[in-house]
């Protein structure tokens, strides 16, 4: 119940970040576009210059604004990166080691998989079949090798939800696949075994994919969880 | 594909602030406990005074650390406030209004309500059933008077996700429900019906949570997102 206030505070603290924001609205500016110089918004706002740099320094650090050195500062992305620098932080210092918060993003994201199931089917079916196969061959053919296929793998999940039409799940997916990659070391090594089932899971997944079958896609993504959670389990505590 | 790049360009300019992160892991401080002052971090870091408050800022906006002026620097809560802030702002900006930005949130939240069913049940089942009737019989009262009772939804859905073991799954949903909160008032108002209907939803979802019965508790999390659904339906593209 503490949020509000405490953001409140924040958003007093460092009105400079506030009128910033409110210039972007007004101006309709857009990922990319450019900002003010810094003597302008100094001009504009009416605030001193380290008012100014302090505030881009905050918007920076969400990801509102971006800033150039040489080139001047830009709309940022608004991507969910500061979630993933706090999560992955708070990971690493949990009492119990970083396994409890790889536990918790793992439940998450098999949560958004299966209830978002039929959105990705859907969407993915229409527009990434073709993509989606080669991951699938790359996936198997490493995992044939003993190598593995982190890189495919996370483009094949981002693949999945960039049809969805949901931007928000198709960040936190991203968002939740760097902290489990951040965070993934510390459980150990897969297993030859393990990773040729991880790889045949992709395979079912696309292939109920292309059978346009969502029952047959959630066991799928059901069952290429079990690895890890297994390694999970047992995991000393 | 470009986000590690681009974080890791982010980590490099920032190093002060990896410095601090990396002395809060060594020194196992928690959230809560004091760094080091300012003077001290300049010593033990071999860094600037500058660079020290820029990292402190930095973390700060990251909710990293705390910075209560007149007291000191302390870890923070690593809330996720910092999301919370970027996804509000981004529902603001969005070319086709912040109705886009709510209708994906709406869409994350029935995902993580429904596919963590089983969990929320449980843990409410065994801990909080007292204060869900409380809250229930306040959402009754205030919408028969067609008063709204936010408070008291957000409070009950922060209560579910309590018990759940989830951390991340909890805070997720507070954080939904704030960026929910802050963009809900562009979609107009609701009807007294619609009050009355999202409450007794509420007391369903609790009579499902008695009898320990996840399919009906699904059922009625899924009808309580109706009315949002059909005023976001009907709100002008």
């Amino acid at each position: 119940m503490s949020l509000p206030n405490k953001r409140g505070a924040r958003m007093r603290r460092s009105t400079a970040a506030g009128q910033i924001k409110e210039l972007i609205l007004t101006q309709r500016l857009k990922p990319g576009d450019a900002l003010p110089t810094e003597a302008e918004l100094c001009e504009t706002l009416d605030v001193s210059r380290s008012s100014v740099r302090e505030a881009i320094r905050t918007l920076s650090t969400l990801d509102i604004v971006d800033v150039r050195h040489g080139h001047g500062t830009f709309v940022g992305d608004m991507s969910l990166d500061p979630l993933v620098e706090t999560l992955v932080f708070r990971g690493a210092l949990s009492s119990d080691g970083s396994l409890e918060a790889l536990r918790e993003v793992v439940e998450v994201r098999l949560a958004l998989d299966f209830a978002l199931a039929e959105l990705v089917v859907e969407g993915a079916r229409r527009h990434h079949v073709e993509e989606l196969h080669v991951l699938v061959d790359e996936m198997n053919a490493k995992a044939a090798r003993g190598e593995y296929f982190l890189e495919a793998d996370r483009t094949f999940h981002t693949l999945l939800y960039s049809a969805t039409d949901n931007q928000l799940a198709e960040q936190l997916v991203g968002a939740f696949w760097d902290v489990h990659t951040a965070v993934a070391p510390h459980l150990g090594s897969a297993s030859p075994s393990e990773m040729r089932e991880t790889a045949q899971c992709h395979a079912d997944m696309l292939a109920a994919v292309l059978r346009g079958d969502v029952e047959a896609y959630r066991k799928s993504v059901v069952e290429h969880y079990r690895p890890i959670q297994r390694m999970l389990e047992a995991a000393p505590r």
